[in-house]
């Protein structure tokens, strides 16, 4: 395996009835800004909640941090964080209301002039407020991780960085507040990490065996208890296993030691950034695209994968490796998400487009950093 | 699953090389106790390593921490860290050394008289010195955890604690230092890994997929790699997978939602502290007498895994059991370890007589609390 370090102290309080123990886990003399999204937490108990559990706490609130969180919204929240001198901030939502807490937390701190700067520039932060998350839609694993993509509307970008000082002190993770989700937001997270685990286990083999059979753990058991949660949203055990999935989907533990992708991720930030796509459906598109293009650089993963994730031993590996990415698909589709441009009416044209973006940027995707502009452009054209 | 709160901050570094980076780690203004073993580390370049990558820094060294650390010896090793002002311990070798110098970490700022009272009684615990570590030996997963394992000669007692203030801030894991081990401490350690993945998976079934592929996925790692070193003792990629399966089997990740068991350990540790066995030794004679003893109420996983970590298809679920149980015997004995007390030339009167200390101690073992005097007893004639 690859030299490698890894550092995540964010605790992680899990299961029914664990809302409560925030009281314990905020200093009681905190000024607390509770971040959320568009209110659907006033409507699941989530909200009545934390107030209980904050009673004695100042506490303020900042809603409406939207899905894809907006610069220009976050900067809202850091002007009203500078203005009542807030020391903690609480996310209660999925990735979008944490990740957006995430960058108000760094560019509270952040004494530059313009806190865009530290998407695609982390080291510019140094320092950030304190933050607790609730997490209501699993899928991001930004509930623990240092991460967040920012995305601004004025130049349609989406941007990101990845910290060690932007850990949540703590997440609650209780599967009960995910039995009222939207079967599109269930879909998207279920998808999302699906897609994360992929883009840490699908490269080339570096004798990495025990992250091997983590990352295939847990597809395999998104599979298996996906269905179980659209069959019956109020199963506890599925709503609990999919939670923990999406969790180790993206916490830095199956990514040790391996080499990444990331591609399917940032040509799919280009398609939610230009078309409005949501962020899973993005990566349903064009992670299949992924694996047919790079079929050969990645054919020892994706036999591995044909094999331990869909029992396919039959027949020879390219029938093997199309097998398996028709499997994906099917599994993406089977959630209710389309996986063609066509599906969301995004035109071919899209391809070219999203290709000069990224050349723009100078970005070369992949873990071998050599998915450039003409491949890009091949990679969304497979998948009109 | 059940819940749970997991939280482990350790930074790990991991890979060939990483020892200079140390310096980055420790506090420049830090006085650091290097603490170790019998002297190997003088021997494999590791002492030279450190100290090369502490130059500048003070230091003071503490040699002779023994394994299954004795309590007379920490002591002194507290005594010297108080009359030097160490305020930095840095651990260097293996479970019994890390063990010992958290121990100490724990001891050095413990105002009660008897510093044996954190034994068994970790809430004593409120502070601790900051310690670092320089695996060595893989094995017992301390370099992530909070734990200690103590024996006290005087009362012929091994007692633990578990403490959150006791993590290390970072480990250094370079599987290269692992390249001279003696073949007995390489078998004990990959034993002990094993086994802690046992105790942690072989219980009853909680709905928790994710948790058993994670075990199954550090067993398996254990038997296909094992064979490597014993074949190549310098096969780098062997020694880092043993290594990080090692870590992974207790920093507490496995055991997010699990029932536990550590019933083997408790009986093991009796053993060890009566008659001188190795740790890794004790476990191989104790677990499959608990295996075959607590056959009715662990049989789901038991039968799982039989299918999953020895593809044990066929004939009835007593034999598939059995099967499973002689794999693993069989699997310890590959490595050369015995696995029954004649092996070690412990008699028979061991059984009653570690019964009966265990029962001094009002201890009720495994996953349900219900092993007592008659139970261990039955166990540990079992492995006559």
């Amino acid at each position: 395996m690859l030299n490698f370090t890894y550092y995540n102290p964010t605790k992680i309080v899990f299961g029914k009835g664990t809302i409560p123990e925030i009281r314990g886990l905020i200093p009681a003399k905190a000024r607390v800004m509770l971040t959320y999204g568009g209110g659907s937490i006033r409507h699941n108990g989530v909200h009545e909640q934390i107030r209980h559990a904050l009673e004695g706490h100042r506490v303020v609130e900042f809603c409406g941090i939207e899905p894809n969180p907006r610069y220009e919204t976050c900067l809202k929240a850091v002007a009203q964080v500078k203005a009542e001198g807030v020391d903690f901030l609480l996310a209660a939502g999925g990735g979008s209301v944490i990740d957006g807490t995430r960058f108000i937390a760094a560019a509270a701190k952040y004494a530059g002039p313009e806190p865009w700067d530290l998407l695609g520039n982390a080291s510019l932060i140094r320092d950030a407020l304190p933050l607790g998350t609730v997490l209501t839609l699993p899928g991001t694993g930004s509930e623990m991780n240092g991460g967040a993509v920012i995305s601004r509307a004025s130049t349609t970008e989406k941007l990101f960085f990845l910290s060690e000082h932007t850990y949540p002190r703590f997440s609650i993770l209780d599967p009960e507040t995910t039995f009222t989700l939207p079967d599109r937001q269930f879909a998207n997270g279920t998808v999302d990490a699906y897609v994360q685990v992929l883009e840490q286990y699908l490269t080339y083999d570096v004798d990495a065996p025990l992250q091997d059979r983590f990352s295939e753990g847990i597809l395999l058991t998104l599979i298996a208890e996906a269905p179980k949660v659209k069959a019956d949203p109020r199963n506890y055990n599925a709503r609990s296993n999919i939670m923990w999935c999406a969790t180790n989907g993206l916490n830095g533990w199956i990514a040790c030691g391996q080499p990444q992708d990331w591609a399917s991720h940032m040509i799919g930030h280009e398609l939610t950034a230009l078309y409005g796509v949501d962020h899973g459906q993005s990566l349903a598109i064009v992670m299949p695209g992924v694996m047919h293009h790079q079929r050969d650089r990645k054919r020892k993963k994706l036999l591995q994968y044909a094999e331990r994730v869909w029992g396919l031993t039959g027949g020879d590996e390219e029938s093997r490796i199309d097998q398996a990415i028709a499997k994906t698909e099917e599994f993406f589709r089977s959630l209710g998400i389309g996986t063609r441009l066509a599906d969301y009416r995004i035109p071919a044209e899209s391809a070219p487009l999203v290709a000069s973006r990224l050349a723009d940027r100078k970005m070369l995707l992949g873990e071998h950093q050599d998915i450039g502009r003409k491949e890009v452009e091949q990679i969304l054209l497979l998948r009109a």
